[in-house]
């Protein structure tokens, strides 16, 4: 055997051990036997208006839905903070918020507006969207981001991790990115990221560290699937769940009054849409497949504990 | 007939004079035969929550609310601002806001918080309420209103014109009064006011000039009417109304979720309280008393071109 080929056999061998350690799931690493499917149950948006949190916190008790995530500029954030300190074991995350993405129904910073121009429009309204080339300006974000946590600390709410409305810290480059994950890390706070993004975003691998939880997969439902699919798309996707940690981000509310007029401008993440989510992931269905398919909950409150043991 | 007793005939006879001018209405003034009943009919809080939006709408297509106003920084006014813009000739002021009075909804200023310390809490929400002592800072008040009325402007309002959340403005001293007077001379709006307050505010008196439009009376229900005797409260001040132009100030609004959720701290102003309002003004009941006592509406608009015009 000459030396060259020695070199080869390494080289592959060092290369599979490599792709080896990538495909390593979040699961493996907590001590969950190889091929565990976990998943959280996340809601979005509570706080934004009264029918998501109505809906979210119905379903916190019935058990399915397991983990969701705050709003603190929105009106309807109070119910919430009183909502989780009287409820100190529910898993609470915070929805970092810079976008008001309704017509009707908005809300603005928790900093200053004046302090965080970039951040709004000509009516002191976050952005309805950003637009291409809009500028938003990284140290007007953090500020923004540190005034959430602020309120939603001094309101007794004790987050168990960070996320991004819209991803909007997630996916319009690494500098947002790093604001976000340098807050988290000053409180101490996973941040919501998964290695399906990495991808197509290299620079969250790139600044993550091996401190950070970073979650194998999500699955979310997108306005590609028409209602009478809705629960076809979910059953299909706990049916070829990978092992790992997954999370399903969904966005339960009740189709009323309220969010009907708040969401009216468009049906995508509207009322009828949230109505859904409600009632796939509160229904018998959806807990038999739970069953069927061995696949466990999990909360960002349990994976911090296990990380921190390890 | 000695000097002193003309001086004294003369001085009875001015005071009488004086009497009568002051027992003058406005709807004398205005040009509306001696007796005339007129009143203003006004759901205050729009913008506040959909539920009271909703019902405010239905209420002024039926035609027997025939004014409101809106609250700018509460995160349902771009709903009333859209409707404002499609409907210019709906009687629409501007219903300054200084105070976020419920405890699970809540809102804060639309000038920068930094700006404005003095309105708002530890949280960045205008107070809760007003403590005794509480140093409210006019020229924080000034800015602020500033704020209101100028994103009002911006997102197409055009008011007619401007009244007080709570009535802040009204019946907390001089400085504030003087505060929303000079600007709404600035914006060449009335303020609502009536002569009813002069003897418990005489600021009142004392700040308003010959330009401003005062209104007679007010009638507005007060906790103590207990529920069952809702209709009979405004029936008989329908019937014991006086000369002059009256406003009601009424609160209409769904007593549905939303308006539960965001007012069950307490059932006063709350959604069972609104939707007595909403019954009643928009019952037979309503019209045909009207018509039986002679009562004549008139809106904000109508009052001011006719003041124009004189």
């Amino acid at each position: 055997m000459n030396r060259p080929r020695i070199f080869r056999l390494l080289l592959v061998a060092l290369l599979f051990s490599t792709l080896e350690l990538s495909a390593q799931t979040l699961a493996d690493r907590l001590g969950y036997p190889a091929g565990t499917k976990l998943i959280i149950v996340h809601a979005d948006d509570l706080g934004e208006t009264h029918a998501v949190n109505a809906a979210a916190m119905k379903a916190l008790q019935l058990g399915t839905i397991n983990s969701a995530s705050l709003m603190v500029p929105c009106p309807w954030f109070p119910e919430m903070a009183d909502y989780a300190k009287a409820h100190p074991d529910a898993d609470f995350g915070l929805h970092l918020t810079l976008t008001s993405e309704r017509v009707y129904y908005r809300w603005g910073p928790v900093a200053s507006a004046d302090k965080v121009p970039s951040l709004v429009d000509e009516n002191g309204y976050f952005h309805h969207d950003w637009e291409p080339g809009e500028h938003i300006n990284p140290k007007e974000v953090e500020l923004e981001l540190r005034a959430q946590i602020a309120r939603a600390l001094a309101m007794g709410v004790r987050p168990t991790h960070l996320d991004s409305h819209q991803y909007r810290l997630i996916m319009n480059g690494k500098e947002l990115f790093d604001v976000m994950l340098r807050v988290a890390h000053e409180y101490k706070l996973p941040v919501f990221v998964n290695r399906d993004w990495f991808a197509a975003y290299p620079y969250l691998e790139a600044s993550l560290g091996p401190g950070d939880i970073i979650l194998d997969h999500t699955v979310t439902i997108e306005p590609e699937v028409p209602p009478e699919k809705w629960a076809e798309f979910y059953l299909t996707a706990l049916k070829n769940l990978k092992p790992g940690v997954t999370e399903f981000v969904i966005h339960p509310g009740y189709d009323d009054e309220e969010l009907r007029a708040a969401t009216r401008e468009r049906p995508s993440w509207g009322a009828a849409w949230r109505q859904r989510d409600f009632d796939f992931f509160t229904s018998d269905q959806f807990r038999e497949i739970l069953a069927q398919q061995k696949i466990q909950l999990i909360t960002w409150r349990e994976l911090v504990r296990a990380a921190a043991a390890k």
